[in-house]
This record gives C-alpha cells, sequence and structure tokens, in this order.
C-alpha cells in the first residue's frame, strides 16, 4: 500500500461491504446457512490443488524470512490437514441451530407477549496471525451464527489465505449468498488493524487470537468491542484430601499433553498437609521430563535440583515443559495465590472434599474452574459448544470459550393487541 | 484538583478499593445482599433531610449558574422524590435473586458434569450527568448483581450525589459489608472520566447515561468495555392492514405521554395504501399539540400547513413534541427506512396481519421490536426485567433495556472423577 488515505478507504470499504452482506445474512433461513456450508466443504476440497500451490509459497517466503520450525509447523498445509478444514466446516453445518431461539418468554399483566429471541451479532472481525486454519474455521462459525466476517490473517500465511477466502466465497455464491459475508483484508501492514478496529458505526465486534503483542496492539486500538485473552496461567491445586494418585494423572496430563497451548498447566499448587507425600511422588513422575522451579518448601522435600522459583515463575505462561511448583496453607492459600497471580483462565482443585470442591468452584473467580479433572478440558469442544471461536478471559457478554452462540445476541419482540403506557 | 498525576492517582485508588470490594461482594450470600438493600433503603428514609439540605445547595448553584428549568427539575429532590428513592431499593432487594442460577447444564461422554452459573461482573462505572436518583438506582442493581461500582456523577448533583452515596455506605456498613462497594468519585472534571474509564485491570464495565456528546467522550477514552446508546430514533409504522383507530391510539401515545424520553415516537411511517386515509385523521388528531414534518405526499394529504421535513428530520431524536411523518411503499419502505435512519432503539408496527407483523419483527434489526403496541413499552420495568441500569443499541453482552442479570456474566463449572485429554 502506498498511503494510509488509501489503506483506510480500502479498509472501510471492505467494512461497508460486509454490513451490507451481513443484513442479507441475517435473513437467510437456516437451510440457506447450512447448505452454504456444505458448498464451502466441497470447494475446500475441489481446491485443494490451489490451497497447496499458495501454502507452499509461503512456506518458501517464511522459510526464506527465517520463521521458527514451530511457526513453520502451524503455517503448514498438506492433504490430511486441508481436509480437516473441509471436515471442520462440515461439522459446523451439521451443529444444531443458533438463530431465531426463544431464550425468555412472558405474558405481562398488561397482556403483552414478550420474548427474547437469538439474533446474528452483524458483523465479526478476527485477527489473527499464522494459522490458516482459523480463516475457515471463523468463516463458518460466523455463518453458522448468520454473520458477516472480516479476516485479518498475518502476512505469514497471506497466500494460503488468499486461497483458502477464495475457495470460501466460491461456496457462498454458490449457495446464492453474498461473496462479501466472508472477506479477506489483502493489507497485511499491522495499521491496518487499527484501522479496522475503529470502525465502530461497521463493525460490532473483534476478536484478536494470537500472541499477547497483538492482542494488546488491538485492545489499544479498538473502538469496536474486543473479546480476548491475554494468556493462560492456569493452575491445579491438589488438595490435602486429593485422591494422589488422581491427582498425579492429571497434573501430568495439564502439563505434558500438549504444553503449547492456553488451558495447559503452568502453576501446580501443593496443600501443605499433602507435601511431604505428594511433593516426591511428582518430582519421580515428572522430574526427567519437565523442568520444575519450586518454592522453598519444594526444594527441600523434593530435592535442591529442583530450580528456586522466583516471583516472576507464580505469573508465567511458559507454554513448554516447565512447571512452577508451590506449596500453600489449605484452600484459602490456594485461592489467594490464584487470586493474586491467575489469569482469569482456568483452574481445577483434586480432591475427595466434596465441600472443598465446592468452595473452590464458587470462590475461584477464573471462566473456567474443574474439579477432579484436567484444565486441558478447558475448551469449547470439550464443554460442549462446538467449534470455538476463541477464549475471553475478559467478564463481558462471554467468559471463557466461546462457540457460535457466542456470536449471537438476543432482541426484545413483543406482541400487543393495542397497548398503551397509561 | 491540583495536577492530572494526583488526579490519575485518586481515580486508580478509588478503582483499587473497588476491585478489593468486589471480591468480598461477589462471596457475599444472597441473604446478605438482601439485608444490605433493606439497610440502604432505611438509610435513605432517615438521612431524608440531610439529603434535602445538600440538594437545596445544588439547586443554588444551578440556579446561580444559570441551569435550565428542566436541568433544575431533574436535579431537584423533595420529600416524595427521596421517599421514591428508597421504595426503588427496596423494590430491586424484593426482586429474584440473579446470582448461581445454572443456565445450562449437561454431562458429556466422558462423564464430565458441565454447567453454566451466574456470577457478578466485578466492578462497573456509572458515568451520569445531573439525575442524583441514578446513585441510588444504580448502587442498587449493582449489588443485587454481587458488583461493586465506582458512581461519577455531575457536577451539578455533587452535594446530593455525596449525601446519597452516604447512607448508601451506611447501609452496607450496617450489613456488614464493604463501603468501597459503592463509592462516589468526588472529581469532577470532565478528564477524571477518561482516568476511570481507562482502567481496564480494574474495570469490568462502563455504563454512561446522558447527553450523546457525554456518551462520544466516554466512548472515544475508554480501554474497558461500554454498554451505550447514543439515541433513540424509534418508529411506528402504520401498515396497509393496521386498525387505523388502535394506529392513532398508539402513535398518540407514544409520541406524547412523556416526548422527552429515548423509547418515545420520533418517525411516523405510513403505508402509501391507507396514506389518504389515516393522514386526515392524525393530523387532526396531533396537530393541534404536535408540529408535524412530513413528506410531499404527507403535505398533500394532510395540508400544506405541515412544514416540510428535510433528510435531518429523519434521523432527528426531537425529544419534544415534534413528529416526522413519510410515506413508504409498504412493508419493504417501511424496512428499508428504518435500517437507514434507525436508532437500532425501538420500532413497533400496527397491522392486523400477522404475516406482516412477523416479518417486521423479524427483519427490523432494532433491539426491541413491537406490533400492536406503544413504543413506550421499551423499558426495563414494562418488559419484565425490575429495574433498568440502562438501554444499549449495541449488540454485545446486552442488546435493548438492561437489568440486574445484564449486570452478570457465566463461568463454567466442571465437575469430574478423575477424567485426563486423551
Amino acid at each position: 500500500m502506498t498511503g494510509s488515505i488509501e489503506r483506510e478507504r480500502l479498509i472501510r470499504g471492505v467494512a461497508q461491504a460486509a454490513r451490507g452482506a451481513a443484513r442479507i445474512i441475517a435473513k437467510a433461513t437456516a437451510e440457506q446457512r447450512k447448505s452454504a456450508l456444505s458448498a464451502i466443504a466441497d470447494a475446500i476440497d475441489t481446491a485443494r490443488p490451489q490451497i497447496l500451490a499458495a501454502n507452499a509459497k509461503d512456506l518458501e517466503a517464511g522459510q526464506a524470512a527465517g520463521l521458527s520450525a514451530a511457526m513453520l509447523d502451524r503455517l503448514k498445509l498438506d492433504d490430511a490437514r486441508v481436509a480437516g478444514l473441509s471436515r471442520a466446516v462440515r461439522e459446523v453445518a451439521a451443529a444444531p441451530e443458533v438463530l431465531g431461539k426463544v431464550e425468555h418468554a412472558e405474558t405481562r399483566p398488561n397482556g403483552l407477549e414478550i420474548s427474547r429471541v437469538r439474533i446474528p451479532l452483524g458483523v465479526i472481525a478476527m485477527i489473527y496471525e499464522a494459522r490458516p486454519n482459523v480463516t475457515t474455521d471463523a468463516a463458518a462459525l460466523c455463518l453458522k451464527a448468520g454473520n458477516a466476517c472480516i479476516l485479518r490473517g498475518g502476512r505469514e500465511a497471506l497466500e494460503s489465505n488468499r486461497a483458502l477466502a477464495t475457495a470460501v466465497q466460491a461456496g457462498l455464491e454458490k449457495a446464492g449468498l453474498p461473496a462479501e459475508t466472508v472477506q479477506l483484508v489483502p493489507v497485511t501492514d499491522r495499521e491496518a488493524i487499527a484501522d479496522l478496529v475503529k470502525l465502530d458505526d461497521l463493525v460490532d465486534l473483534c476478536i484478536p487470537r494470537g500472541g499477547e503483542g497483538l492482542i494488546r496492539y488491538v485492545a489499544e486500538h479498538a473502538r469496536v468491542p474486543v473479546i480476548k485473552h491475554y494468556k493462560g496461567v492456569c493452575h491445579v491445586f491438589v488438595h490435602a484430601a486429593a485422591d494422589l494418585a488422581m491427582a498425579e494423572r492429571i497434573v501430568d496430563n495439564a502439563k505434558t499433553q500438549r504444553p503449547g497451548v492456553c488451558n495447559a498447566l503452568e502453576t501446580l499448587l501443593i496443600d501443605r498437609a499433602v507435601a511431604a507425600t505428594f511433593i516426591p511422588r511428582i518430582v519421580a513422575r515428572l522430574g526427567s521430563r519437565v523442568e520444575l522451579r519450586g518454592d522453598a518448601t519444594v526444594r527441600e522435600l523434593g530435592g535442591t535440583a529442583i530450580r528456586a522459583a522466583t516471583d516472576d515463575d507464580w505469573s508465567a505462561e511458559y507454554l513448554d515443559l516447565v512447571l512452577a511448583v508451590r506449596v500453600v496453607d489449605g484452600l484459602p492459600g490456594a485461592i489467594d495465590h490464584i487470586e493474586r497471580y491467575g489469569s482469569n483462565h482456568t483452574e481445577s482443585i483434586v480432591t475427595t472434599d466434596r465441600e472443598a470442591a465446592e468452595q473452590f468452584l464458587r470462590d475461584v473467580d477464573s471462566s473456567t474452574v474443574l474439579v477432579n479433572a484436567s484444565t486441558r478440558f478447558a475448551d469449547g469442544g470439550e464443554l460442549g459448544l462446538g467449534a470455538e471461536i476463541g477464549i475471553s478471559t475478559t467478564r463481558l457478554h462471554a467468559y471463557g470459550p466461546m462457540g457460535a452462540e457466542g456470536l449471537t445476541t438476543t432482541k426484545f419482540v413483543v406482541r400487543g393487541s393495542g397497548q398503551i403506557r397509561p
């Protein structure tokens, strides 16, 4: 792009087209949206050669630019992954309808029949980085909920995203719906994000997904509402009354099953009452696979080979095979620690004491709280939402994993017979 | 205040105290919150002399500053109005509990029991102008929903608001809850608002209530989520199949029963099919009490004494005995007009044609849509929400009137028996 005025004009044009498409898609029937989703899945399958060719260009440019192996892996598509993309779209098509549902209904003493009916949000802006799957996942969820969407992926994935968006638009047109229902912003300057998230007359919601830097940039520039989470510093608390064998399995799973994701365990809290028993067991179980960082008691009971934790470790999101471990004084000590250092994402207690479990579930303020289960279940699919468009650790509109229903709102529908206010 | 750093520090201190109180109030029982609301109502009654004395100071200063009669009326308290404030708090106390409700519950195939439980939002910032009743109404609704609140009223009402906040805090303390649950910001510089709405680490939601200028100022400076509506350009559409006697009553009520409020009628749309019959009738009914501004057909059929409407009239919120009137081509013409000029607030159709009614309810995008009823019913109390903290014409979190339940969110609560992710 040459100038900022030109860029702003282009972004506004995209958003205006999205607003127009949103009006049409909001009035489409469930059947029309469903057949569009099927057509999109078909179009992705058909365009697989073009999608893989575009992805190869991105990978080549990424290698030349020195992207990390992890980044290149996130970017990479192959036959199986493209098949996974179309399968995910078909799953969204098959999921239950979210629009038109009546949430509350009552008849007032004056005879007015009041109901709240679920409707689309409107225009959703998705801001993301190098994962091309977000392009089709987000498009499908937005369409399911009757919304238009504007996709702004990272420059690393531009060619892949273009090819995927072309397939999505082909599917929309085949189903007789406007191609502008799903648009890819072709400008990868960071300023294009700022231009987009300022348009509060045209965009109803922005969902940034990616690293903390991207999310802070969006939050700083946004005039439209933003659903976000900065990080997941998730805790497991092993309570005095825990089944310690279960605690071992849960801690192991929460930490090691997929350490690079936001619902992985980052800090293990151990009740002082079971510290002497549990610490040697968890060190034996994890010590060779996970770098532990402990407080003084942990090192005393687990061995001074354990690195000493600093205050920074209590708020660290390692996303790696590293685990902070701390001994706390009972349930109140655990709750205090989480209140101070937690990220409102996901926390789990392991205990056989029902009362302690209920107190933890009630008093811990996070968006997902669990008892006797791995933190890895804090995920839209696992919690029964179907596919997930994002996770919110701020409390407005959605708190925790957010699915298609999170992309809707309700309006008041009132049926009268001539009522006037006295 | 002397300097901006001092002001920022003071505002941050207020917000930090609110955050601390929010943690405590979120854990209070329904019974505790209810008895605090009763104690607040009692304290308002007891402090009536002090409240009226403080209000007299505000009124005197307002007169000296040349406030309009309407503004002084909004500001004024008397015995009956103070009794109304405490009665409103008692009504909130008596309303159904909103916290702890399980919104969805299911057991997953792996045995995990998932539920979504209603919890407080946290810290609410209310920004408002000269109406002292907002001080106690907002405090009561926030407390009902387990939130702390920060109140920032206009400088015109500062003494009244201080006296009311003192009564509220006395009630909280009597019930054993922290006084900081409800705090009044004692700084009336406009910059104090900007300081407050930037604190996204301490404030969960901001609700501005007042003129468009105030709301735009908040929206421009906010880093925290904002629930707002700029204006209410509400429509009544008299359809070809309307009962015209009913249409007359509804139009009259919607326009004249209380013209200064946001759910009052501003533009009347008349189906061309009934224009020749209905226009003379509505001119005869309203002409002497309401200034009409019509398009060419309206003036042709209703008399050229009717002022010609300009394009500005279609988007005007008069808040006065003025009504824009336009003839449209059937239901599609009405929907197009509303889509173009409406404010997403409230629109009503008058018709005996059930199919037309249902199409209007479905296709008009506003937060409240009605058939055969006055727009004046778009109000939390009338719609069954209990008291109303505000109205939202943006779609996230709340759309339309918002009551105590709008001041809550849900968290995911998961009960397991040792489940791990495979």
